[in-house]
């Protein structure tokens, strides 16, 4: 049996303040930076170790990892970063309180562009300083890879290759992973593993900092899933 | 011309506890960590960006690079950690105060073992909760590999193959490289960068959390070197 454990970042600032992040490189709260940490911790009380992490370009994400394997004593494994486990690229509406767009929008448009695999945010345009053409950590991607907008199915497709090209080899040799990403790219990933619908990807919610475990067989079919919570303490007697 | 920035940890726990460290992975004090940041705030006001970063296996150069290239908007980069870049390793030496090594053995034979490059300090055997070969982190190395203590010439032999084979390719490739490592393994690469004899490198003393720029010709032959310092603060008028 193989494991695979995801890790959804902390809370970032903006996720206090209620904006749309996508690509943009906020940092995590205080909140999110314990919450990396307690993930961390949970992991080691329950005996996990893991031969190597994954996680995207966006410092919430490393951060998150980083801390992870700080708790666990675990920081000299090999951490390999990627744009293709980033966050949905979220267009114009990245930085936008979401409030705010719900007032200009209405809820249904929003709840369509959150939930709707298929429904692109407005894009933005490549003289936007949001495009992330004009960001050094993204210079190595074609033009077609630099995304203006993106739906949840496109993430799901830019997420995929590094799914079957670099973390489905580490798993198949044995190695144990730990992925730490966006609630997004998760999401993209336990799609393709669970041959999930659309319909099911949009009910798909995984809670920040707490670890996910996926067991898996050797052809990669998913036998079993829970959340690891803090193991009890045992009472008094 | 091409340029290497190395990076001396800052100070560790046992640096405070005037300790032999060695391969313990002990971590940095506050004062470390103040270190690290503040040599990512020095190299960003310089103006300097890098591509990819090495460091040990070691918390305290992990942590170092981590911080580094935080302060530095760089946590983006990819960062391979290898042993090879981990400080000497100290032996029977390793955990014991500096002060009672003195008095039990005398300041010369310290001193020996501290700066000549071929004294071997006391080895450890097999069973020691110190030899590496019962760390995880270890298990792919040879047991000819797995050191029992070592002396200076020692560590730069280790220490070559990772310049050779890994650092030397990607300042080839015109990648900015920096390596965030301990005063010995650092000792190690300017020795060899350098041709330095056996008494010029006992002489050599890279102080810990200031960045040191090597300018090196296509042939990778030293045309210069610096420490970076905070840039002057412009004075008022």
């Amino acid at each position: 049996m193989l494991k695979l454990v995801l890790l959804r970042h902390g809370e970032s600032i903006w996720n206090q303040e209620n904006r749309f992040t996508g690509w943009t490189d906020v940092d995590l709260s205080e909140e999110g930076l314990r919450q990396a940490w307690h993930a961390g911790d949970v992991l080691r009380q329950h005996g996990y170790m893991f031969d190597i992490g994954f996680t995207s370009v966006l410092k919430r994400s490393i951060k998150t990892m980083h801390l992870t394997l700080e708790a666990m004593d675990l920081l000299w494994i090999p951490v390999q970063k990627s744009w293709r486990l980033n966050e949905r690229f979220y267009g114009a509406l990245q930085g936008l309180n979401k409030a705010d767009t719900i007032a200009q929008y209405g809820t249904e448009q929003v709840q369509r562009w959150r939930r709707d695999p298929h429904e692109l945010p407005p894009p933005i345009t490549p003289d936007d300083p949001r495009y992330p053409g004009h960001d050094a950590r993204y210079r190595h991607l074609t033009a077609r890879e630099l995304p203006l907008t993106e739906n949840l199915s496109q993430t799901i497709t830019r997420a995929l290759p590094f799914w079957t090209e670099t973390i489905v080899p580490a798993l198949r040799s044995h190695q144990k992973v730990l992925v730490c990403a966006h609630g997004n790219s998760l999401r993209a990933l336990v799609q393709y593993i669970d041959h999930l619908s659309d319909a099911e990807v949009a009910e798909l919610d995984i809670p920040t900092g707490t670890p996910l475990v996926l067991e898996l067989d050797d052809d990669l079919n998913r036998l079993n899933q829970y959340y690891l919570e803090p193991p009890t303490q045992p009472g008094p007697g």
